[in-house]
């Protein structure tokens, strides 16, 4: 049996409750299931937090009665889990609980994992079915399946310029290119985030603190799901500050947020860091922090999207290393003219070295408009 | 009595009529007539070349009885002409064949005629209603407009950047930046302008023509009219390039075109004019043609819009003037780098001379994008 128009309904709605955990599931991936029975759904849930219930196990804690369960269909956005992590196999619980079929929108991105959930349930003559809205799936958790694929965190380059790509004045002054609804959708990009990248200069010059300000975040009313947790605090992103030859004070107001900060250099030793911030060093390229080490670093700690919001060097930098999988670019109904400062400093001589991007979206925020533009693969 | 949906439907109908003479009513405006009695159409015209029958005329010629005109509702995209011209006045040619009734979607720009029409027409018992769609109506025109009410043509200034805000390598080297859709977009923004203006480096280095390549304009397939003279041909926009100290040689491709072109220096005289070329001297400022000087000398060739196609130098002389009316931009998905030439010449020191626009509309135009943008009046 195949996928279903009515199988394309719940997975949407499976889709649109795992977006609720967009700010608090990482490190671990979005995941939305909806239990239906009769055409009719009786569960629902979606994952909210690491370390508590995956969204299967939400989904038929949801039931009123356990045994209605039996006989019905889940829908899940992701593979179940076949693996014992901190809360026990997603597969086992929907094989005791006595589900009849399982329509998935992707299987797992891990490769060493991928299929082995799926083929749990089929051993066990559960019907399995997918993927479906596979592209929608996953596009939930670019950074997840980034990170299982490349070991490697998904890097989104943030942006803001006006209409004749300028960002700051010659004199550095930038407060503010875009409006206030702009600037919420940067709060947005902030809070999906596991860690925020930036450079010494912004941290310095524009006094950056990068902190997500709750009362600035979008406000996206929603219904709360029956018998169903609570949903989770946000997890805030690292706060990550490349400083290569360490020229910061480490007073600056950056170092005095209450969320995590990383202090990063090639080589060099600041002279006072807070007790609240951590300092590492990593290898250097011509006397620049390695932008490869920091994103396998990040890796390590589990960061699935990663958001870049830096002055034209940095910016630059990760452009030219091919290191950027989505450029975020906020344009202002401004023209700041032409000694004004650069988008990006990426200094290319010929039309045939230029980057290549696609857009995939357009549209206006307040009266500033955002265009997301991925790199295109080089041949 | 005032308007009815039912009028909005008509006038509706009449700017798409009037829409078939974007490339062929200069210096005239674009007019379309619909002729309604007991709520259907009976008859429909527009305006298709300078010399040749107003909308009204023709809509009226379309009927295959004249005496049907008689009690029905004329509706004109824009009030009908009072004055004799080559045509005779619209007014009466509309009072004579009997109409109960006109529904205008603007009054006549030109403030010295303005509200005569509807006044005939009101003196002799012809009930008047309008304005309707006013905002639509004066889309259609807003060099005719721009011209009746300031003297001076629409200017529009056409861009073609990457998403980083440059238009050609350091180099110079610029072919191509956009996409064939949207070069035939630019074709068509030439086809609509009475002129297009350029700069001698356009014309001399980039060996540009600027001229419409009829093979090239998007096709937009239309139903005839019936009993409606054939549309009338392209009214080719002249071509200006602005040469302040004589450096072309007048033998570059842009002077051995058929259509015609016209040759501006700041006091210089070229040494070899081509019989096919007119040349002419306009003040300067600060060894530049100003600019003032060669609006008003197109205004006086009845230049309606005006298509400006140049480099950063020029492009940024006008902005910096406060002469563009209209920013088109073409944005590639490409970022160019930043040793990569700027899009407008144009030195501001801080954010307070910052140009502030309005972008009114924004699509994909192929892979690329289109920004219209309108510079805001400073305060």
């Amino acid at each position: 049996m195949s996928s279903t128009v009515e199988d394309h309904q719940f997975m949407a709605r499976a889709i649109q409750l795992a977006e609720r955990g967009l700010n608090t599931t990482s490190p671990n991936p979005r995941v939305g299931c909806v239990l239906v029975k009769d055409h009719q759904i009786i569960g629902e849930g979606f994952h909210i937090e690491a370390g508590t219930g995956h969204a299967e196990v939400n989904a038929l804690n949801s039931l009123d009665d356990p045994q209605a369960a039996i006989g019905a269909t889940a829908y899940v956005t992701l593979e179940p889990c076949s693996h014992h992590g901190r809360t026990g196999p997603c597969c086992q619980a929907l094989e005791k609980a006595g589900i009849a079929r399982l329509v998935y929108g992707m299987s797992d991105p891990n490769p060493q994992v991928s299929g082995r959930g799926l083929k749990y349930l089929q051993d066990r003559n559960i019907a399995v079915d997918g993927p479906v809205l596979e592209e929608q799936a996953k596009a939930l958790n670019p950074g997840f399946i980034h990170r299982m694929v490349h070991q490697r965190p998904y890097v989104r380059l943030k942006l803001a310029m006006s209409l004749d790509g300028r960002t700051a004045m010659a004199s550095g002054e930038s407060q503010w290119i875009t409006g206030p609804k702009a600037r919420a959708q940067v709060q947005a990009l902030r809070a999906r985030s596991c860690a925020v990248v930036t450079g010494h200069t912004t941290v310095s010059m524009d006094q950056a603190r990068l902190t997500v300000r709750d009362s600035e975040l979008p406000k996206i009313p929603l219904q709360p799901l029956k018998n169903h947790p609570v949903p989770g605090r946000l997890r805030r992103p690292l706060r990550v500050v490349l400083d290569s030859n360490a020229t910061l004070t480490g007073h600056e107001p950056f170092f005095h947020e209450q969320s995590e900060c990383l202090w990063v250099t090639a080589g060099a030793k600041p002279n006072d860091i807070l007790p609240t911030v951590e300092w590492k060093s990593l290898p250097d390229v011509a006397n620049r922090v390695s932008l490869t080490d920091l994103l396998d670093d990040l890796a390590q700690r589990q960061c699935n999207e990663i958001l870049v919001e830096c002055g034209a060097t940095l910016a630059g930098a990760f452009v030219e290393q091919g290191l950027v999988d989505e450029i975020v670019v906020f344009i202002a109904p401004t023209l700041m003219g032409s000694e004004a400062r650069p988008l990006l400093a990426l200094p290319l001589a010929s039309m045939s070295e230029k980057v290549e991007l696609e857009i995939t979206d357009i549209r206006s925020v307040g009266s500033d408009w955002q265009v997301i533009a991925k790199p295109k693969a080089k041949n």
